[in-house]
């Protein structure tokens, strides 16, 4: 028996193109998981990068249908490509770059709200505050030891001892985790005290200010770390916070590429650019239709796999721009033809193994996706009456 | 004195984006400097992967008019982009991957030159070649020894005792080689004669038939690998295709990034995530708006460097999905400044070095090229009286 599920989804008749899924009904059961271990913490909504490569607008529609209200990016232009989105128009979006100099009346007619992380930013964004009918809300990032971006305690202080802060429309403060997906690293306890010390002066002038530092692994480092807010990202699409202990996410990205042609190789031939691989036997070598250009990483060459019909197919030789050649010799030759689809992520492939694989993490090849797949959400919600208008 | 030099090109007003400029002069100086290389041999363009990602489109119209009239690109859909632009029509476009079954007639119409990988593809191509006004041309591929893509020399000599082959369209025939970059490897020299025993046959049908051998790096290995048609690709793009002999290239890609933050940091505070960097001394860490999302391999954390006022500034701590931190306690405090711009990519730090810094090479690094960045098309070509109908 194979441990490989050979249950494919539903693909089409290829075409020669890889097929690239993106599961929304997966993104919703991954951020219900989340919730549901959050302590009663509003759970948001990371986005940014294009919603880790699986197409924002999507993502965050599935997202506000499953119950969640308050999405976060990195950049204006990618908050400003959300508000295009009519159902979209009310769910909270918050943009970790902050406001830059001249962009605050745009962030204010989009309703945008910045994340000031320099007291330079919040002096900036004073005058806006009251200025038009909606207060224009803002959050603060406090820096406790990632030395990347957000204000120091001092900055914090500062801002807690102006006049004006009494009367400042602030949505939440947060901080950032350097090292959750590391339980035992003393730092998660050093960053969530000198968090909790920021915060407190913020919160004697404002009592009900909404605390938020966890990311997806934050969540499960228990209560004290989910405060108010969380920020899942990884976790919704299918990847490991903590890989020492898995949760049961469901997969979102599943990529499958036909395979374009077959070689009978003989022993002792080498494959591909520098003859870095060669064969032990005599094989067959399929090329598929996908490469670095497409975000299979080069460092994957030797050291990935896919699966077909049940086996481990290794990928053989270097990764080229746009192809890859894994052997099949272990699988049937009916059952490796052109036209014969390779899971290269999915139920048996993990983006967290393929990650491994490339020497890196899931998150890169999810931010990776290339443009040149045949591209399908599948299981998109319905948005209810209400929405679409 | 600095070794790097302080002339930046004309860069806008910061508005906190990265900004991408790909400079079409340079993609133009680099095609003729291969041109002057390649011993009378005409000369195509590579452009798959959406022109190295540098934009195929305006790649390709720069190269037009350069005096190109060859492009190769990866998959019909690539082909089909490159078709729907007036000042390409003229332009011949041909498909690597071949043409799939069910796409001859989009081929034809699209008037694409189906690189045929297999006797396969050569026969289901017959009933297209004289069916309609025009002469469906196509190209063979034959394999000598990348065992990727392209037909066997078996599948060659069948092809040229085929009696309908005598009336055949044919194009060109080419192979690929695996180790043109390494001058020195006898595989060069073994690809080389095992295409021309294979092209043999061919030719005797076809006695003009073009043929088609060296890639970049294949140009300057001789007139023996020039033969009638060269297909330089990374040359193009100020990529080395030989480390061991650079050549005058033009750097095609400028990339400069604005500092977001600066953080004061004392000795011996840790870096991002993990705490992969810890500081030797009190430092200025800046943060920059990119990351791996952006192309900016995760690889690099540690081991790449900006330039920032004539000196180089290192990575310092891992590549976030959407940030980057450099150390910029060398720089004068006045010039590392939020909206300081730091030349990622560009005069002083090449494609290849960045590459080389992410444990990978240049191409990987163009492919990568991120769409959050502000992109400019610089130096572009006009493209005369009688295009742009």
């Amino acid at each position: 028996m194979s441990p490989f599920s050979r249950d494919l989804i539903d693909l089409p008749a290829s075409d020669g193109r890889p097929v690239l899924t993106i599961d929304l009904a997966a993104v919703q059961a991954n951020w219900r998981l989340v919730r549901n271990s959050a302590h009663g913490a509003r759970t948001a909504g990371v986005v940014k990068a294009d919603g880790y490569g699986c197409d924002a607008i999507h993502v965050a529609r599935a997202l506000k249908v499953a119950g969640c209200d308050l999405l976060f990016v990195a950049s204006a232009d990618e908050g400003r490509a959300l508000r295009q989105d009519p159902q979209l128009d009310d769910i909270a979006v918050c943009i970790f770059y902050g406001c830059m100099k001249g962009d605050e009346l745009d962030f204010k007619n989009n309703r945008l709200i910045p994340v000031h992380n320099s007291l330079d930013d919040y002096e900036r964004w004073k005058p806006f505050w009251f200025d038009g009918p909606d207060p224009a809300g803002f959050a603060l990032h406090i820096d406790t030891g990632m030395n990347r971006l957000g204000m120091s305690a001092d900055d914090a202080a500062a801002i807690a001892a102006d006049p004006d802060f009494r009367s400042a429309p602030i949505v939440f403060a947060m901080s950032h985790l350097a090292s959750a997906n590391t339980p035992q690293s003393p730092q998660n306890d050093e960053q969530r005290r000198a968090f909790a010390a920021a915060a407190s002066g913020l919160k004697t002038v404002h009592p009900g200010l909404p605390l938020s530092l966890a990311n997806s692994a934050g969540v499960f480092l228990g209560a004290d770390y989910c405060l108010d807010i969380v920020r899942p990202g990884i976790a919704l699409y299918g990847g490991q916070p903590i890989s020492a202990k898995p949760l049961p996410l469901e997969p979102v990205v599943q990529l499958h590429a036909p395979i374009l042609q077959v070689h009978h190789v003989g022993p002792g031939e080498t494959v591909g650019y520098g003859g870095t691989h060669t064969t032990a036997r005599k094989s067959r070598i399929a090329t598929l239709p996908l490469g670095y250009a497409d975000g299979i990483l080069r460092a994957a060459g030797n050291q990935g796999f896919g699966i077909l019909s049940g086996a481990k197919v290794p990928m053989v030789g270097r990764i080229s721009m746009d192809l890859t050649t894994v052997d099949v010799t272990d699988v049937p030759e009916s059952d490796a033809q052109p036209g014969s689809y390779v899971e290269i992520l999915g139920k048996n492939v993990t983006i967290d193994q393929l990650g491994a694989a490339s020497g890196s993490f899931g998150y890169e090849i999810l931010t990776g996706l290339g443009n040149r797949y045949r591209w399908r959400h599948i299981n998109q919600p319905d948005p209810g009456p209400s929405a679409g208008r």
